[in-house]
């Protein structure tokens, strides 16, 4: 696709400066710009790559003032960032519209529904009795069982795997090789010493706008649903146990793994690698640092923590830094006993 | 599926109190119940919601004595968590008997045999020579590769990948995703820093009753065979490198990472996100905590360990307590040298 | 596929004590050698099992001077190992030379085009305008998104997930499971608290030599591309986020997670489970031990860190051993503070 400088002027309502008939065909950094490309410009500090760019064009607050020569033709706004995410989006929507259709082979199970405007790829399978909204996507192996539920505009990349039973709302992605629903670790220890397994016959309930990155795991309850409740989102490898209900607007990052029956608040932010034990609460807003272990519930809303086991993150880090000096302590501990 | 509640009884060898005639379709926790449904009360603790729950039946022990009147009926039976159990069985076993038959399209190699009563899904995958039991489950998108032996009763959920040569026994579970045979990490450096793969040439063998958790990894062993033993049951996202071998009975939780040619014992418990570093041996039923980092054999049966590095459990936890309060010997510390 | 002792022998220009005419069918380690079975001997520790060893045939040095009778045919090589591993890699070609041609159904879109000497298994998938080179071996289940490009002799192993845009080098491996491509994890924090996903327009890059093991997710990036620089090595299970880019010759061992717009270096050394923050950067031949977290820029080549917070390893072994004792330092020093 390619478009005018003025073109893209007109839809983030800018003005232009230099050649409106001159085209673009992608939006890359301005750092990186290179002929045919749109760039932007909105954090100062990037201000010096706006005279050397080989951007075609580069996006610039309608306040900046230039100190030098510019070469590439300019669009003026009032908020370089947000006419940039205006157009990423609009981009990224054109990209998605062009994808409608069916590929064949693919497959459809008896008694199953999919609403209108949606694509199904190659080799994507759909069990029976499922219901499916409208402008849904559907990917090459994506694998969906029998009884599921998936609302509007949900977007299911190659190789998703959604188990029977469950319950997907709308707007939400399941980015490629995401696991929901698959077998809770349950195994009840027999008296020879061996393990049953104990039957999993809950499901896993997403609801809007929730998001799942690539080969995460996310795992059916024993008995009533795992729960990841609207807007929140998910990085990639992550696990996700048995019945373990995730509030609103809560984001984990890559390699996190929350542990059966463990409630997580709304508007949490979890980095990466945490590990969260299994039956604990934690409260609204809490942050939870990298590589931290949360062994206890945290109550009150707005906790910062981190450590493995986690406490309060400034004296985790007081902590840490005497940590480091602990040869040099004993010594100095040694010495006033000998002296003693 | 419908059942009356007498039906229901007659199966748990219990007593009806109540209307026998009455209906249930599903299984529900007793918090949760609604009409329809089949509850229990084993847990005194959740007493209080047998006179609250909207269940239409609630399995109970023949020796409770009731302190309020009961909306739901009641089934009376010497052990409920055990009945319940039977019925979670009984009720998988029945989903599992509908689920029988071929999909179309689904690939089978040459010179490759499956036994009766099996499931094949559309898109899956068997490679040649290969030789596959009665009763086995294999879900859509399941890849098997040339030469692999299967034996009865195994369900291989969607999108599980084994890799040629691999040998799996009876009554085996691959939850989706889970990829049995991939390459060990073996790459030899080279006099310029480049490395150069090492050809992988074993397989893996997994003995009966192994589980495999969605999206966890088994590597093949470089020569020979990485094992996992009878009973096995590992969570998702685990990492099993090249050549291990892990006892029989043994658990391992989620994301937890074994290195090369580590040898574990039978009846272990090691928890979510350890890591094992390579060509150790870990002696019967150790337990290790989570996100423990074990870096040396441990030799003694029974060992509790935790930490990284992991040491021993309780010595561990005392000087975790010390941790946090190191500031403060130091500036105790400090107190008692500027006194001297 | 069944040789002559004189065979191999000829291929690995030794000579032949004992049987020539006895023949082998497979590769085995010498202590496990049943007859049909070809091992080495290369390591003195390993000389015990010469004598005893069930394999048909031996690869041993020239100058090795036996000790006892010899049950098994010799080759007698200047060095085994090597000459092992030479058989080693013709094994694994011929392997590989077998597998072409391509297996139905099997999708191949629109304006894309594939060399010769290729493989498609059943049921992979190539989108459209994709340019892929000559001997490339494509497993079932694969994906290849739109606009793809692959070099040379690239092997994608069973359910490889590659998005479109992305550019693959010569003589890449994709184990079974891997994501190239994914959404990076970007999201914008609403006033309403919710958040809203930064669409993600960049790519993957992956030069030559590439490898990248099961179930790894490589993010795209948000403009610019996520690059793995040649030659080098990512294990099973890690994650690498939007932006990163990876040096030439560089080894990722399992779990490992790199946030996001981190450069590591060249010839660096990262192990197992091991954490990197974002917008970091890591000199080239830097050493990064297990379970570690990174939290800042290492500036100097050649640095080996460890530890959560990692700093310089000999420093943190020294302070490790200390904490071990801190219940007895913090009992000494109340025992000094009391006597004051």
């Amino acid at each position: 696709m390619e478009f005018t400088v003025q073109q893209i002027a007109g839809l983030l309502q800018g003005q232009v400066q230099g050649d409106g008939n001159a085209t673009v065909n992608r939006l890359a950094k301005i750092e990186e710009g290179t002929p045919g490309a749109l760039s932007f410009l909105s954090n100062a500090k990037y201000e010096p790559y706006l005279y050397t760019t080989g951007a075609t064009a580069v996006i610039v607050s309608n306040k900046l003032e230039l100190k030098q020569a510019v070469q590439a033709n300019l669009i003026l706004v009032e908020d370089p960032y947000t006419a940039f995410s205006t157009l990423l989006e609009v981009y990224q929507q054109a990209m998605a519209a062009q994808r409608e259709g069916v590929e064949e082979p693919c497959y459809l199970g008896h008694n199953s529904s999919i609403g209108d405007r949606h694509y199904r790829g190659a080799f994507s399978y759909i069990g029976k009795n499922c219901r499916i909204g409208s402008g849904v996507h559907i990917y090459p192996h994506v694998y969906i069982g029998d009884n599921v539920t998936i609302g509007d505009n949900c977007i299911l990349f190659a190789g998703a795997k959604v188990y029977p039973d469950t319950v997907i709302g709308n707007s939400c992605t399941l980015h490629a090789g995401a696991v929901i629903g698959s077998d809770g670790f349950g195994f009840a220890p027999q008296k020879d010493g061996s393990y049953k397994a104990i039957p999993q016959i809950g499901n896993v309930v997403l609801e809007d706008h929730v998001s799942i990155g690539a080969n995460t795991t996310v795992d059916c309850a024993t008995m009533g649903s795992t729960i990841i409740r609207e807007g929140s989102k998910i990085d990639n490898l992550v696990q996700i146990a048995h019945n373990v209900e995730i509030g609103k607007h809560t984001v984990v990052a890559a390699q996190t793994g929350i542990s059966g029956s463990s409630k997580i608040g709304n508007h949490c932010t979890i980095a990466g690698q945490v590990g969260i034990v299994g039956h604990i609460t934690i409260a609204d807003k809490t942050i939870i640092g990298a590589q931290s272990g949360v062994s206890k519930s945290i109550k009150e809303t707005g906790t910062f923590i981190q450590g493995s086991p986690a406490f309060d993150y400034k004296q985790n880090l007081r902590a840490l830094s005497v940590f480091r000096k602990l040869p040099e302590l004993q010594k100095q501990l040694d010495e006033l006993r000998e002296k003693r």
